[in-house]
C-alpha cells in the first residue's frame, strides 16, 4: 500500500532516462521518472492501537468482495454521501487515529482546522489538505496489519527493499473548511495498470456528510538501492490486493487528464527565482517534504489571484527531488478557462487555469510540473 | 484571556518608544514595545459545541476558588501527574475540541502529532509544538463564553478595540513526541502585575501522564489603532479574573529571567541574511505568523547542532511586526553552558545556548531576541 510521503525523496536514476519498460507505460507518460523514498525513515511509526476486531490475515476477509464494487466497470462517488455508510460510532481515540470501515475496504479518520491550518482567506490551505491526506494514508497503511517499517511500505516491500514513489496526484476542492471544522477523510487502494497503484481520497464535512474535496493519486515501485522501477512482485500484491477497491474519488471525465506543458523562461507571465529551501522545510529523510513544494508553486502566482480567487483544483507531477542545498525558480503562466458567458465581461469572470513549473535554478532540471484552476470568489 | 496569536501583528506606535508608564514595567522590561493584532481576523472563529454544563456566568461558578492554588503563594506543577486528576472521560469530539476541566480553570485537549509535524530527526518539532500551544489558548477562550470576535479576544475587550499582545514566551522540553504519539495539553491564565495575564502550558504525554513540555507567556492589552498599550478595563477583569489560576507551570527559579543581549553583527557567530517571508508564511492578517519566527531563527544554528542536539529550552521575545515585503536576518552566538565536569572534555558534552536575534535587513530593526538551549542527543 503506498502513501503520499513525509519523507520525499525524489531521484532519478541515471540509466532510468533511456530505459524503455512499457510495463509502466500507463503510470508514467511522457516517462517519467520519479520517485518518493519512503525506507530511511524506518522506525518511526509506533503501531496504532486497533479495534479489538483488527486481524492480521487480511486476505482471508477482503477476500470477499463487498458493495458491488468489484462487479462491472469502476464505480465513483456521487457528489452526495450515498457512499458513507458508517459503521458504527467510533470511540475516543478512534476518532483521532482513525479506523477501518466498509469492511475494511476504506480508511475513515477525523480532523479538526487547527488555527494556524488557516491561511489568509482564513480557511485551510491547499497545503493543509494535502497533509491531511497523507496523514490519512500513512495511518491507513500502518493500520492495515501489512505494514513494513517504512513510511507507507508493506513488510514484503520492506524486505525486498522496495518503495512506492507518487508520481501525479490530483486534487478538487468544492469547499474550503474554517477553523474549528470538522472533516472526515476516507481514503482507499486499487490497482492502476499492471504495476501501479491508485491512491484516492474523499474529503466531507463530519456535520453534513457532504464531500468537500476528492482527490486521486497514482504511484509506481521503485528499488530504493537501484532506484530503478520494480513490478510488484506477487508476495506484494498478496498484501494489498485484498485491499484493492475498485471506486473513484473522480470520475473518469473530470480526471484532468490533459498534458501538463513544460513552461519555459520564454512561454511563463512570472519566474520567481532564488527559493531556497529552509532547515524547517526537511523531513525525516533531510528532503524537502513534497507538501512544501505547494508553497513555491505558488510563490509565482500573482497576490491579487491568491487574495481573489479560490484554488479549486490542482494537479502536481513529481519528477525529481530537491534538497536543502538546491535553490529553485518557480515559473507561472496564466489563462482564462473556456467560460459560459461571451465577451469580456463575462471572461472577467472567468476561472483561471495557470500552468506551473519548478525546477532547479542552475540546470533546469525539472522537479514538478502542476496545473491550477482558479475560482473567482465574489464575482 | 489572552492566547498565542495566529494573526501577528506586532507594531510599535511612533510614541510607544519614548513612553514611560510604570504600571507595564513588570511585563515590558527593557522598554518592549510588541503587539500581536488579534482583531482583524474576526468572525472567523464558529463557536465550539460546549458540555452540556457550559455557562455563560463565569464570575460565580470559578468565584469560588478550588485546589487550594490561591492560598499563599503562587504553585507550581510537580514534574509527577500529581495535579492531573482527569474529571472524567471525556467522550469523542471532545478529545478533538477540548475542555475545561479542575473546576473551569483549565483548558485541556489532545492532539496526535501527525506525520508532516516532525522534523528531520522525527520528532516533533519547536514550531508543532508552538502551534500546538496556540490552538489550545484559541481554543480556551472560544470555549469560555466570554469570547469575542477576534482571535483571543473577549467581548469586552472587543467592544474596546483592545487586544492582547504578546510579549514573552518560553518553552521547556523534557521529551519530543513521535509521530502518532497523543499528547494532552493543560492551559490557564492568571494575572502578571497589574495590568498583564500570564499564559501557562504543560504538555503531557497522554499514556504516562508525565509532563514532557511546560511553557509560560506574557501578555499585555493593546488598543489595536493607537498601537498603545492600555490598562485592563475593569469590565475586561470581570470576564477574565474569574479564570484566574495561581499555579506556574514553571517554577520561578527556572524561569530563564536572565536578559537576552542584543546580537549585534560583530559578536554575533553566524549570519543568515536574505530571508523573506513567502504567501503561505502569511495569516488570516497577512501577517507573518508569529510561529514562523521560530523556522527562520533556527536558520542561523549550524546544522551540526540541529542534527546532534536536542532544543531544550527555548524563550522568545517578540518586538516587532513583520510583512511579506520585509527581507530579515538571522543573528545567533553559541557558548557552552555550564557544565558539571571540568576540562575539555566534559565542555564537549556541555549543553550549548544559543542567543539569536532577528531583525530587519535593511535598517536593522528588531523583531526578535532569543535564547536557546540544546543537550547533546547521545553524549
Amino acid at each position: 500500500m503506498a502513501s503520499m510521503q513525509n519523507s520525499a525523496s525524489l531521484n532519478v536514476h541515471p540509466n532510468s532516462l533511456s530505459e524503455k519498460n512499457d510495463d509502466f507505460e500507463s503510470i508514467f507518460n511522457s516517462r517519467r521518472r520519479v520517485c518518493f523514498d519512503c525506507d530511511h525513515v524506518s522506525n518511526v511509526r509506533k503501531p496504532l492501537r486497533l479495534n479489538a476486531n483488527t486481524r492480521t490475515n487480511v486476505e482471508t476477509i477482503n477476500g470477499k468482495k463487498v458493495n458491488g464494487s468489484h462487479v462491472g466497470g469502476i464505480s465513483y462517488l456521487e457528489q452526495t454521501n450515498s457512499e458513507c455508510d458508517d459503521d458504527q460510532e467510533p470511540k475516543n481515540h478512534e476518532y483521532l487515529m482513525g479506523r477501518f470501515v466498509e469492511n475494511r475496504f476504506v480508511f475513515r479518520q477525523s480532523f479538526v482546522i487547527r488555527s494556524y491550518e488557516i491561511g489568509p482567506d482564513k480557511t485551510a490551505t491547499m497545503e493543509t489538505l494535502m497533509n491531511l491526506l497523507q496523514e490519512t494514508a500513512l495511518n491507513h497503511v500502518a493500520s492495515s496489519g501489512v505494514g513494513g517499517n517504512g513510511f507507507g511500505a508493506t513488510r514484503e516491500m520492506s524486505i525486498r527493499k522496495l518503495i512506492w514513489v507518487v508520481t501525479r496526484i490530483l486534487v478538487q476542492v468544492d469547499k474550503y473548511s474554517s477553523w474549528g471544522d470538522l472533516v472526515e477523510i476516507d481514503t482507499w487502494v486499487d490497482a492502476a495498470g499492471k504495476n501501479g497503484m491508485r491512491r484516492d481520497w474523499v474529503i466531507r464535512d463530519f456535520n453534513t456528510k457532504k464531500i468537500i474535496t476528492r482527490a486521486t493519486s497514482t504511484w509506481a515501485m521503485m528499488n530504493r538501492e537501484t532506484r530503478r522501477l520494480s513490478k510488484i512482485p506477487d508476495e506484494v500484491k498478496n498484501e494489498v490486493q485484498p485491499f484493492y477497491l475498485n471506486r473513484a474519488s473522480i470520475p473518469p471525465q473530470n480526471n484532468d487528464s490533459e498534458k501538463i506543458k513544460k513552461l519555459t523562461h520564454e512561454t511563463a507571465h512570472i519566474i520567481r527565482t532564488g527559493l531556497a529551501p529552509r532547515w524547517s522545510d526537511m523531513d525525516a529523510n533531510q528532503h524537502v517534504n513534497n507538501v512544501k513544494y505547494i508553497g513555491w508553486i505558488l510563490e509565482s502566482v500573482p497576490i491579487k489571484i491568491l487574495e481573489d480567487y479560490n484554488l479549486t483544483s490542482m494537479i502536481l507531477e513529481y519528477r525529481r527531488e530537491c534538497r536543502q542545498s538546491n535553490v529553485l525558480e518557480s515559473l507561472t503562466s496564466m489563462k482564462p478557462r473556456t467560460c459560459e458567458g461571451n465577451g469580456e465581461i463575462a471572461n472577467q469572470n472567468c476561472d483561471l487555469e495557470c500552468t506551473h513549473l519548478l525546477h532547479m535554478e542552475d540546470d533546469h532540471a525539472e522537479i514538478i510540473r502542476a496545473r491550477s484552476v482558479w475560482h473567482l470568489k465574489n464575482p
